[in-house]
């Protein structure tokens, strides 16, 4: 039996158990050794060093909906589906990091800008993805919700794909308009972008593997998860600004990145003409007084001040969906538990 | 019943139907507008205008298993199966162009260095890798052979990865040194990268579909089809340099951009110390007149008769292949059809 006090560094080691599954496939390929050693170093430097707590939810959620401890078999298949929602979200970055010409990330520079790297990282990306349905395929290929557990990775890719084209296409680092805003298109990013993919998946893949198959049951997780998300993404967005670059790991660049993000749809939704026209002119420059510019905005509409009762107002409301719960479908627990995770999270 | 004369334009107007698929899956998830037209454009740019001989191989493969013209419904599923290997493409081709930093792609500008595009492209690469699993979703979840094709995607996809991983790292553009390239990697890569989705996926799509569960069925496919594929990418290394660029539609830049072609692993094999000093000097330089002098070593070395023998002597020795092949498994005709439509080819 797992020892939950102990389950972080125990989720973190079975990494290298699960690394090493998907080198000795490709050592079965008779790919050449520089191939072998690149692959490795780039799934060390990519994919474990984050909070993990995308993964670590899968196990979490597979001992509330079976309101018991696990089996060193069934901890060990969540945490494995728990590390492809890790790979899943290792292909993301890499590949956001360059689409929007970032910096650091996780207190180091992005992958793609580490020594040797470039855009090669691209490829490194795909890998991280088809790692995914290598490992599935392992350890998952006789279970009865192989397919659906597949099935739901493919869904999930395709929606957060439209979410960060959705965010691309509203947000162009070379063409600042900010009419292109708006508090319902970032909404719609934040859900596609990171919702389905950080708060659904990790959950569903719970509950596939915990032997929940109504639909409504999927219905239920998605009308709390979805707004879980999104208060996730609203603290995120609020952190590129005001968090400590220190405890964050990363320089927000949200500003000069002339990202659609919640601070600004909600400066938007509040400026006086006079701060519009400031906003219009120095968003999403690359320019560090343009970007103190906006933030003195910020700072006259007092949005530390908006999130902080935005902050309240969604941890009631989604109280109140968890309430709602239907505990013959789903355990409210397992909500909770999530919920207590990120209510005011500083990093 | 297809008529197979007037196959190639049924093949091209099919992909309005299955655009018209991933674009309605689209607006069910509410995309904003833009987001949807943008979908649009990307498909229609990126997808269709090749030569489409990987998709078109599907229907025509299973023609052969079945010794038979098939129905209109075995028609338009081996057809949706070989849009599928097309959209693989896709994903690779907008990828590996940017890695590559080519410029031309089928007579126009790479898809990232259209008007409005930029690294974008890297997430519309991933839109057109999982349009393929929309696809299959819509068309086969209900066929037994369902999770088997789902499953060949994900290898072939990812041995592809291994094989452009190999590619990128034995070739770096910005360090050259001819000592990593070698007739052995060559091979490695081009197998790899080119003749896993490329030969053997359309043929196996066309045996899931015909039915066949053998496993030596399908060794015995890949004994013929990966020598085969690496014939055609030997033709495609040679066509770069030696091929007109207004019948192959793009610029030849293996020379400029460090490649581990075939050519070059042949000069390097058979090279004067002299000679071999200017590859070493000329080689992956972004220099016009350090290529044409890589130029003047491969006329020096008359590469051209080197390349005339290999293809006799690849001819004979595929020929002698598809000779043993076991008709109790696989019909001889499939691979005969298949030699002849890619020997001696100028395109």
């Amino acid at each position: 039996m797992v020892q939950v006090n102990n389950e972080k560094a125990q989720f973190e080691a079975l990494f290298d158990k699960l690394a090493a599954d998907v080198l000795a496939e490709i050592e079965s390929y008779h790919l050449p050794q520089d191939g072998i050693d690149y692959v490795k170093k780039m799934l060390y430097a990519t994919v474990p060093g984050g909070k993990n707590n995308r993964g670590m939810t899968v196990p979490s959620a597979l001992r509330d909906i079976l309101k018991r401890d696990l089996t060193e078999q069934e901890w060990f298949r969540a945490a494995t589906l728990g590390w492809c929602v890790e790979l899943l979200q290792a292909f993301f970055l890499i590949s956001d990091d360059i689409m929007d010409s970032s910096i650091t990330r996780r207190g180091n520079p992005c992958w793609y800008r580490q020594e040797g790297i470039g855009m090669k990282a691209i490829n490194d990306a795909f890998i991280c993805e088809m790692a995914i349905y290598r490992l599935i395929k392992k350890h998952f290929r006789t279970e009865p919700y192989y397919l659906d557990i597949l099935e739901l990775f493919h869904e999930v890719t395709f929606q957060t794909e439209l979410g960060q084209l959705m965010d691309l296409i509203t947000a162009p680092e070379d063409e600042v308009d900010l009419a292109k805003f708006s508090i319902k298109k970032h909404a719609y990013i934040v859900e596609y972008k990171t919702a389905y993919y950080s708060f659904y998946l990790p959950v569903a893949l719970a509950m596939r593997m915990g032997g929940v198959t109504s639909e409504k049951a999927y219905k239920q997780a998605l009308d709390v998860l979805l707004p879980l998300g999104e208060y996730f993404q609203v603290q995120d967005d609020y952190l590129d600004c005001y968090g400590a670059p220190e405890v964050i790991g990363k320089i927000g660049t949200d500003i000069q990145d002339n990202k659609c993000g919640w601070l600004i749809v909600q400066a938007i939704d509040r400026a006086s003409p006079a701060q519009r026209k400031i906003l219009d002119e120095c968003y999403g420059q690359k320019d560090s007084a343009k970007e103190a510019a906006v933030k003195k905005v910020y700072v006259e509409l007092d949005l530390e001040n908006v999130y902080r009762k935005y902050e309240e107002e969604s941890h009631g409301r989604i109280s109140a969906l968890i309430e709602k719960v239907d505990e013959s479908l789903l355990p409210r627990e397992m909500f909770v538990t999530f919920m207590n995770r990120i209510y005011k999270r500083k990093l």
